[in-house]
């Protein structure tokens, strides 16, 4: 009985953890969906909520955190229930991060401010966010079912966000040599289409960890990476 | 004297965890120090050295998060012994990233090949390095002897990094404006800079993350960021 009612507690445990992580990957999604929104709308304001929420999903991530902790040393799980806390930790840290990144977005816009880029420039941006705010979406949902198959689809999936990251970095690149004017703002682009492949990279991420508490093992072939911005430089600089 | 034998053991097990944090923080120290000097030499060889080495930093967070689940599952340990456990895990995962950074950097040194830029260009990158590898090395000391108040000097440290960040910024955007064929190597430094930059962040994480240890609660005070590089863009732009 007493048993029962201790497992009963420890089922409610893992489901409040799982609903802090889902409530986390929630925030972390309008946030780069927001951040990327006032970047098109040149909406320095939406820009300042953005880097003012950020504290919340931080503040999450803690909760998460101590939720774990105190569960771990309450239930003494083992297994599979010891993976899905673990995995808790694992997935707070990445959308802790991902939070950071549009935040970091959201300043740039800001440091923007009146001297904003021409919107076919801002386009690139947009398209790989919406690819990023997909890959994020599905991998939320591959957690909340456990679904170990759609995570690793999401885990292949990033090679699209590269591919797309790589050619607005082209692109940016030939509007900054046209004019030296074009540079600063430029540069503002780059940082903010890296931060959105860095998220996609977060997100495969969470993908790992999903097939980690799924499956108890690590995945062990490589992931098929594409060509980074890195190969753009490179391309223009020969 | 079962119980005794338990406790033993679960203090090698305790040891050992941090034993391999402190190889894994040698090997990223290793890697940030190298990465740059390939960046500073011209070494595109060391650099390849350097992209390649990253897996054994990510093996070394593998071992480290399973040597910590079995460790939980199998002492069920509670409060300080638990948080030591959790912060091996954190730690792991910030090294686990300065690794990435590192190795970006090494991935740009190969990708700018021939085409190199001046040395004194370098030279605020290097100054950058210098400063984050004391930060790294102190609060990996400070993990090793539990030693809250050597963190918090870390924790205080950053600003400094931050601050030479937004110089190197300024100075690589002259040198954009002043000939289009300088655009394609100051970006790669520029993202070099940033990756610094962020090290010494992941190094504040470390800190963070000692206190939480020999503490038991977060930092609440907010930490004095200084100035990034988006205002010396911002400045530039005006």
């Amino acid at each position: 009985m007493n048993e029962q009612h201790t497992a009963k507690a420890f089922d409610v445990d893992l489901q409040d953890l799982a609903r802090m992580v889902a409530e986390m990957g929630g925030l972390a999604e309008k946030q780069v969906a927001d951040a990327v929104d006032a970047l098109a709308k040149r909406d320095t304001a939406m820009a300042s909520r953005v880097t003012a929420a950020d504290v919340s999903i931080d503040e999450l991530q803690r909760e998460i955190e101590e939720k774990a902790v105190l569960t771990i040393a309450r239930r003494q799980p083992m297994a599979v229930d010891l993976r899905a806390i673990v995995g808790a930790l694992r997935l707070a840290n990445d959308l802790e991060r991902i939070g950071d990144l549009a935040k970091n977005i959201g300043k740039r816009v800001i440091a923007l401010n009146a001297e904003f880029p021409p919107p076919k420039l801002i386009r690139g941006v947009e398209h790989m966010t919406d690819l990023v705010l997909e890959q994020l979406k599905a991998v939320l949902d591959a957690y909340a079912h456990r679904d170990d198959s759609k995570a690793m689809a999401v885990w292949r999936g990033d090679e699209e966000i590269d591919a797309v990251c790589t050619s607005v970095f082209r692109e940016l690149l030939t509007y900054m040599m046209e004019d030296p004017r074009n540079i600063t703002f430029c540069i503002h682009l780059m940082f903010c289409a890296k931060n959105i492949e860095r998220m996609g990279d977060h997100a495969t991420n969470i993908a790992e960890t999903v097939h980690y508490i799924v499956d108890g093992r690590p995945i062990t072939e490589r992931r098929p990476k594409g060509d980074t911005e890195i190969s753009a430089l490179a391309g223009m600089s020969n």
